[in-house]
Formats: structure tokens, C-alpha cells, sequence
């Protein structure tokens, strides 16, 4: 669950630090199994399954709080895509995000109830966006999710260990975010009802890998490696120009723009309007924005097969402290 | 998840032939794992995480179908219980009914999605609830599970084997319900704000059992008998005359009004309306309704502690044809 939440107007840096103090308090006991100070439901924190909760930061708290130092330059919206983006206001970039994770959705439910009334003087709400995956005990071992088109997604991300630079920022950022990251959060809506009606050969050639396994259409098991060059018997690429993994991946275009993707499929279930709303919150975490993910972004704007079925309806962009040791404040370096 | 469904105007009896001859078959095939017959996407039916799909057949679907014969009498909307209802017409009884259960919300998601366009042209959606338990695996062995007031629920139920008349319809019922039961479905709400304020003594003598273990409070563990006799030292019932859990028992009253609960806690999440939008979805299953249900429900409209802090918003009711053999289609005495 992704909780939108922006700062009560009259915030300043001294708002973020009580903010900030309560939340690492809250996440701490949260995720040990302890109920925090306040919690009148100990027993709903005892079963973890789990948890994390992780906390970022939007442009918006530098604008409004007008702390200035080490304000990170790529931290401010993704620039428009007006040839796939029919952005939302209501999903629209806030103040600060708190991404709750767990194996049972009743901890989540408890997490953000804590987390959230505890916030409650010092920022409001604006959105609420929930995604799953696999339950843990329903995944096939070896093969990544599925999403709702069937396919198999998440076959290609770096491995993303403690110390992976992909992922993680180094010495050159500025304090509160050494060892951090940036998160971007598209919401990106999924049209079931067209995917349905193409057939298996236009959705293998839009994505560039098979329905059944995930392999790419050169190749015979999810991981196997793609081989760009094959040809069909009429020497067209097997795997398409335009398609989403060869528009997409790193090596065809210099190499520096990969990132850890961790995808989590939506779905708000039909209503009197439509048969189906949902899609997949895109989350995509990398330790250099502007050269890691935008020119993935920008390339997938330009041409991607995929687009005619999926259609970018939210956009947020976060910076996320490192975690803490025993004593420290999230973030703290921003206010101090 | 719950559907909530309408036939479209013009359905007969050939209609919801048709409609139950189609859901038979998709059910079958999504809950054996293979992917239905016209399904494009055979891969996501292959984890069935335990799914199961039932299906009930609402007042409406005599009303507007003109079918009389075999119309049960308890086959309507419930009695109004306006000392407690504030009932949203968005969550009315329905037509028709689909509840899809899984261990996994993609299975469920899948499920969805394939009986809703099946059935698109026959019936069409009024509302969709999601509710969960705990995911299995984060479960605590030998207790039941926790609602969002942390309160131990599900504690008292019958057995309901593949025999109990207490949930099973014998042979009185009209042939297309022989074996099938009834549905009550209550959508809840549970306010955790105002519940939050309520310090543990009054939450306890609210219902009756402890928070900690949902031992009752005459007892140590969950599975203890309440003494109903014991008192305090100024002679006042341990177990409050009009605690949730005295107020619903059956051996106080007769003992008759039994039936199975098998409740699924909601969240919408917050909004910037309202800290949290959460509760139960309230489902129970009984042979008869009139006789097992409603006493209780009357009982607890009349004097239950808990109604401080709860708030139906949604009342349904719906007939559960039996389950079907090979070749038979469900709910077929039904247009026969
Ligand atoms: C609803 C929208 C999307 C869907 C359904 C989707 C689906 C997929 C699938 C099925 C794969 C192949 C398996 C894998 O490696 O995970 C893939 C790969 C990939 N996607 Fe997407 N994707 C979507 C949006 C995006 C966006 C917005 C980006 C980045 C801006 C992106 C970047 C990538 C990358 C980098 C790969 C791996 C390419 C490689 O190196 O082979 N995708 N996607
Ligand atoms: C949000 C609303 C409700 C909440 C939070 C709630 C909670 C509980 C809890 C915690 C228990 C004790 C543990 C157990 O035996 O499961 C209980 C028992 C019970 N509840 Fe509820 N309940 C609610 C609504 C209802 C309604 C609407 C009915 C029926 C009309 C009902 C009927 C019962 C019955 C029959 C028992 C078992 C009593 C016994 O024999 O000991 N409850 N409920």
C-alpha cells in the first residue's frame, strides 16, 4: 500500500522533524512486532509477515518548508509524455509517500492506521494506492510474477544487494540521501479488454517474449538471454524493433540506464462505468534519476509497442532516506 | 471478493440459463486450474491458490424474470433494523451474487475478470467488495483470526461439515436449493477512531471476551465456555448483560439461532474525507434464515454494546444453489 500524503500547509522544518521522529518510532516498533508507544491494538502489530515500510520525500517539502540545503536537483515531477501520459490529478505527486509492505494484507491495514493517525496533525492524506503481487505460498518457484496480461514480469532487474550502486546513491549525494534512493511511482492503467481481443502473435511481438515462460522469442526459458540479431525467414528481427524489451533494456543503448523495477499489479475491480480499472503501480528504484531511468522512460514515450494497451494516469517522483540505526532520525539530515 | 451483479432488463428464464451454464463452466475450469474455454490467457488459471466460487440467486431474480414456481419466502431484502441501519443504496442487494475466494489476490483478480466478461451481455455490475483474512501463513495456529479492533473473531461456529442442517437446506427446500443454503451479507462499518478512544475495560465488556487472547471473560484461552453466572465482586454479570457476545448467543435464547459466520474484514484505505473507511464484510451462511439468523439480528439491533462503535451500510440476502455434479449446470431446477 502507497500512502500520498502532503504537509499541513503551515509546515515548516521543524513539522518534518516531529514528522519524521514519530514515524521511525512507529516503524521501528511496527516492524519488530512491538506495538508502538501509543497503540492501543498491540496485538495487531504481534504477526509482522514480514513488514517494511519505507518513507520518501517529494519536491513539494523542499517548496513549502523552504529548506533549500541539499535539495537534490532531479527531485521535481518526471517532464510530460503527452504521446502515452493522461495523468490524474487525484494520483498526482504529493509531499511525502509511505510505502507499507507485508505478506498479509491485515498487518498492512494495521500499519497504515498507526502510521497515519499518528501523522495526523502534521500532514493530511491525499491518495491511497493498493497493489499485490503473488501471495507468498502461491508462486511458481523460479518464475517471476505474473501481471494482469498474463505476462511474466520482472524477468531482467539487477540483483540490488546492500551495496549495488544501481540502486543505491553514494558518497556524492548529499547526506540524507547517502545510501538512499529515488523512487519514481507511475500508476499505469491496463486495458484488459483490448489485450483480450489481440491474439498471441501481436502480444508475443509487442513484448518480445513469450506468454507461456516469459522466454524471449529467441530462447527457451525465462532467463535465457535475448539474441537481438536472429532474424525470421524473411529477415525481419525475431525480436521486434519496436517491442518492449528491446526498447527497453540497457544494452542496445550504452548500458547505464538500468534500475531495480518491483512492480505491483492493481486492481479496483469493475463498476457501473467499466469492466475492469486496473494496471500496475510501476515503482522503479535508482540511485541516478536522470541517467538511470528517464532515458528508459523517454525511449518507451517514443515507441513501445505495448503502449496501445497501457496508459500512464499517474506520476510521482521521491527521494528515500537510508534507514536508520538505533537512535537516528529518518532523514534527519534534511532538517538539521 | 464479492460481485454484485443485475440481469439486464429484458432477461427471462432463458436468460439466466444461459448466464449459469456459462459460469458453470468457467468456474470449473479457473477452479481445476485449466484456463476456460475461450480464455486468452490459459497461464493465469494454472495457480489456483485454493480457489473457490460461489454463486446466489437474489429477490430480484424472481421479480424480474417472472419465474414464481419455487420462489422461497425468505428470499428478500431483510427487515429494516432502523435502530442501527444506515444503509448506502450503493451496496443494495443484488440479482445475482459471485464470491471468489483464493490464497492469492491475482488468482482472484483473474477469476474476476473472466466471469464478469463472460457474463457481459446478461447481467451487469452494481458494486464489487473486497474483504480479506489473514494470509495463510501469518495465521497463529489455533487461534482464529483478528478483525481491525483486534478483537479474536470467528471463535464461536458451527462445524458446518458437509452434513450440518444447520447450514445445509434438507429436503423440505425447493429442489434447486436441496442442499444449498442462504447468505446474508452485511457490509459493516467499524469505527476505528472512535474505538481507538474506548480504553480496554469497556472494549471488553462490549463483547465480552479479552483482546489479548478472545478468551471469554470468565476464562483463560480463546476455546473456553463463558460461565454466564459468574459475577464481580458487587454482583454485577462478569459477562455483560448486553455484551455482543451474550446478546448473540444462541443457548441463552433457545438455541435454535445458529449459523456459520465467516467474516472478511474491508479497507478502502483512507481518503481525504475520512482517516480510514473499514470494517466487516459480515457473511452468514444458515439453512434458515428466518429461524437461525434473524433472531439474532433482531436481538443485536436491539441492545448490543458494540453498536457504539458499528454501522451497517449495506444489507443483502441471496439463495446459494447446491453444488453441481459433472454434466449439471448450476441452480438448474431453478428455469426447469
Ligand atoms: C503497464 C506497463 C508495463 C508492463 C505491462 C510491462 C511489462 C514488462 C514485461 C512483461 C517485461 C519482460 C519481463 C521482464 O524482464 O520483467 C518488461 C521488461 C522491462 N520493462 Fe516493462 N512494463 C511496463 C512498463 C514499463 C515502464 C514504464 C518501464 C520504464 C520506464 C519499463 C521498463 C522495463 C525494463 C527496463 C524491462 C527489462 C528490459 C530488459 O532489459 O530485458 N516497463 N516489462
Ligand atoms: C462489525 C460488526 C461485528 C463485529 C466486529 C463482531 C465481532 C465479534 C466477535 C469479536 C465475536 C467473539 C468471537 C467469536 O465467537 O467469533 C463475535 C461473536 C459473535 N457474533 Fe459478532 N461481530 C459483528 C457483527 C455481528 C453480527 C451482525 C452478527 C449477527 C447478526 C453477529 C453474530 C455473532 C455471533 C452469533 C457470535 C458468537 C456468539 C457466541 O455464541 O458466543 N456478529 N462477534
Amino acid at each position: 500500500m502507497w500512502l500520498g500524503l502532503d504537509l499541513v500547509e503551515e509546515a515548516d522544518a521543524s513539522t518534518l522533524r516531529r514528522l519524521f521522529t514519530i514515524w521511525t518510532d512507529d516503524a521501528a516498533a511496527l516492524m519488530s512486532g512491538r506495538g508502538p508507544l501509543a497503540d492501543t491494538e498491540p496485538e495487531m502489530a504481534a504477526v509482522t509477515a514480514g513488514l517494511t515500510i519505507t518513507f520518501g520525500v517529494g519536491p513539494g517539502v523542499f517548496d513549502l518548508t523552504g529548506i533549500t540545503a541539499d535539495r537534490p536537483g532531479w527531485l521535481r515531477p518526471l517532464p510530460a509524455f503527452p504521446s502515452i501520459d493522461q495523468l490524474e490529478e487525484r494520483w498526482r505527486g504529493t509531499d511525502l509517500v509511505v510505502q507499507i509492505c507485508a505478506d498479509s494484507p491485515l498487518t498492512v491495514a494495521h500499519a497504515q492506521w498507526v502510521l497515519l493517525k499518528d501523522a495526523r496533525s502534521l500532514a493530511r492524506i491525499v491518495w491511497c494506492q493498493k497493489g499485490f503481487r503473488e501471495a507468498v505460498g502461491t508462486e511458481v518457484p523460479g518464475r517471476s510474477m505474473r501481471n494482469l496480461f498474463g505476462q511474466v514480469d520482472g524477468t531482467v532487474n539487477p540483483a540490488a544487494g546492500q551495496d549495488d550502486p544501481v540502486v543505491w546513491m553514494c558518497a556524492s549525494a548529499p547526506d540524507w540521501l547517502r545510501g538512499g534512493t529515488s523512487m519514481v511511482l507511475r500508476r499505469i492503467a491496463m486495458n484488459l479488454s483490448t489485450w483480450e481481443q489481440a491474439d498471441s502473435v501481436s502480444r508475443e511481438l509487442a513484448l518480445g517474449r513469450t506468454q507461456a515462460t516469459g522466454a524471449p522469442l529467441t530462447g527457451q526459458v525465462e532467463h535465457d538471454v535475448p539474441d537481438l540479431q536472429a532474424t525470421d525467414a524473411i529477415g525481419l528481427p525475431v525480436i521486434d524493433t519496436f517491442s518492449h524489451v528491446r526498447r527497453s533494456m540497457p544494452h542496445e543503448h550504452g548500458g547505464v540506464d538500468r534500475f531495480l523495477r518491483r512492480p505491483y499489479t492493481y486492481d479496483e475491480g469493475p463498476s457501473a462505468h467499466a469492466l475492469s480499472d486496473a494496471g500496475l503501480l510501476f515503482v522503479a528504484f535508482q540511485a541516478d534519476l536522470e541517467r538511470q531511468f528517464l532515458p528508459v522512460q523517454r525511449r518507451l514515450a517514443e515507441a513501445d509497442r505495448l503502449n496501445a494497451w497501457t496508459t500512464p494516469v499517474g506520476s510521482a517522483v521521491y527521494a528515500i532516506p537510508r534507514g536508520v540505526r538505533e537512535g537516528e532520525v529518518l532523514a534527519e539530515g534534511l532538517w538539521r
